[in-house]
């Protein structure tokens, strides 16, 4: 069996997915977090917020930590654009592929339980139906977020140093 | 920078982890598919069943997915145990890598979608709490189940063949 081709990826490409990364990340806190409604119903005013939702906690739970992770990885990548070293050498690469899979993981969980929450948790709280939009908004761009973590995740599995 | 040692994962320990999501998922689904509740309310009985409930549908369809997966898999790898050669040499090792990546994503993305509906709903349907914690069951041996084809996906990806 011959092995396949060299698939090391250019850094300015690892650079750009990182980037596509971080704003998707970026895009879906802020309308996560700035998600309330006030909804008129016969006995007062009832003021919903995106931590009254378990799954909304726990999705904001999830961008957070994978955008702190997101920035370090950005800014490690524009180092090796701009420099041409890997910095701290080959134990970066393990760094990068347990630390890619594990975030690209919670960002799809994260995304998967917002969407689970909002789908029926909308039919049940009809008169919501404006904050629940902007929570599957959230969790949409939170999915396009992920499948760029992922892409990043392939990136690094591809660039782990050859073994054997 | 010297390279990491051989890291090329045993087939056995490879087969055993493909097993033990097989036996997770199968737990989860016959849990999932048996999961019904008759709740007597005051204008008359309702009954419900996990196809009421659009995430657990959802959670279903990835775990049929990831247990055709598993079972091809776990198929191959015993035919690689038994006569210790690779089926159709190399190129299943990239069929590996990718597979058990998209599988162990829809994996976490299916249990996370039943936690996020279970956690949410649970609160507001009090009387159907038997089933909600069923349900809850069946999300968390699927937690498992992903875990584990996390690990097959972490093998499949250290015995991608070295590069150039």
């Amino acid at each position: 069996m011959a092995p396949p081709p060299s698939t090391v990826v250019s850094p300015v490409v690892v650079l750009m997915v990182r980037l596509l990364t971080f704003i998707c990340l970026l895009i879906s806190m802020i309308i996560l977090t700035t998600n309330t409604e006030n909804v008129a119903l016969q006995f007062g005013e009832v003021k919903i917020r995106f931590n009254d939702v378990y799954a909304y906690r726990y999705m904001l739970a999830t961008i957070v930590i994978g955008f702190a992770y997101t920035l370090l990885q950005t800014a490690f990548t524009i180092f090796q654009v701009s420099t041409g070293n890997r910095l701290a050498g080959g134990c970066l690469y393990q760094f990068d592929f347990y630390g890619d899979k594990v975030i690209s993981y919670m960002l799809a969980t994260g995304s998967a339980a917002g969407f689970g929450a909002t789908i029926d948790l909308r039919s049940g709280l009809l008169g919501f139906g404006s904050f629940f939009n902007k929570a599957n908004a959230a969790a949409s761009i939170l999915l396009i977020g992920f499948f760029f973590s992922a892409v990043s995740s392939v990136f690094s599995a591809l660039a782990l140093p050859k073994r054997g």
